[in-house]
């Protein structure tokens, strides 16, 4: 009784998800969805995105977070336009989130559209919301163990880039191990090193992203 | 329809917990619930309370993971029991799963228990398990606003213990800013600036930790 009401609300979740897909092509909106545990870097990395993207092509953003609009504010500033979900308590972004903040956004305006899901590693990966590809933020002070312990989330993304490799000097943190594990999980995905402050291996993610676009890196 | 389902296993699992805490009453242990971000330092934390408490105090563990059982093992080898959960794929745990965890300990050879949360802001704060105190375990790394951004899980628990405090020098995270979020959301939390690896503050937290306990630190 309890696993046919969840399926009906992944399933009516799925059907929602595919509209907005189908919403985000006709506009020719590429939509990538990023997830990370808390303060890995997320925010971080969308704010270096814009600032080295923004002259090539026009970005949107909406902001997941439970409560409150620091990340939105944060993002506005950069003068990109941006819609902040408060999921009142959820653990993740669904596909209802994405389709109320699409209706609020001027999709004609937009090439790129990058999607901040809640810090969470276990259930943002189990929800899709209708996103072109997945990109998972990890960092150099949660440990090379995560692959291990939260599978799901590294089987699930397109690429994983590896937050605050600045700080590695100072952790005890095996990148051989930790990408060894990635790979084990998930054979055809990206691994790449990078620093958002620092700046190491952000232009390797631009291009990544931009292939992904089908456009020149 | 749906809200009613979820009050009857919020209300169910409270039920549990209650059992528990009665369980563990009886047999004069005391159980400390303890939940993070992924990756930031809940095993360092509890493999250095084991070893500096374990001549003074009886110790048993509670490891609960998505999957794997590398913390299990880590923690075996201090010499003291452990159980590992395993919630396959559940983003918490739930007081069914530590009751299944207590059938399978000698609660009697225990006075403290120490129950490692799955990493996650989010849900298991929404969760009682059956604990007599929650701490939260957060890191410099994960940024000074993280109060802002998960205020329930800051406003439930009796400690905040802010790990990697040996990493401050290389960050911009504001130790100011972070103390008073937290004692915006919650005025009678002790906030305890922590190093598992350099042993800063440890002290401290086990003088709390024991105060709790009902002994002379």
């Amino acid at each position: 009784m309890e696993i046919k009401v969840l399926k009906n609300i992944l399933s009516a979740n799925d059907e929602i998800a595919e509209r907005n897909r189908a919403l985000l092509d006709k506009n020719n909106v590429f939509a990538v969805n990023i997830m990370a545990s808390p303060g890995a870097g997320k925010t971080s990395l969308i704010l270096e995105t814009i600032r080295r993207l923004k002259d090539k092509i026009r970005i949107g953003v909406i902001e997941g977070d439970i409560t409150s609009s620091v990340d939105a504010e944060k993002v506005g500033k950069e003068g990109v336009p941006v819609v902040q979900i408060n999921t009142g308590g959820g653990c993740h972004l669904d596909a209802n989130m994405i389709q109320n903040a699409l209706g609020n956004m001027t999709l004609e305006d937009i090439d790129l559209l990058l999607i901040e899901n809640v810090g969470n590693l276990v259930c943002p990966a189990e929800f899709t919301i209708g996103d072109h590809k997945k990109v998972l933020v990890s960092s150099t002070p949660e440990g090379h163990d995560k692959p291990f312990k939260y599978p799901l989330m590294f089987h699930t993304v397109d690429a994983v880039l590896l937050n605050k490799i600045d700080l590695k000097p100072y952790l005890d943190f095996d990148l051989e191990i930790f990408s060894q594990a990635v790979k084990g999980i998930n054979e055809k995905v990206e691994v790449i090193p990078i620093s958002c402050i620092g700046g190491q291996g952000i232009e390797r993610w631009l291009s990544w992203l931009l292939i992904q676009m089908g456009r020149k890196p």
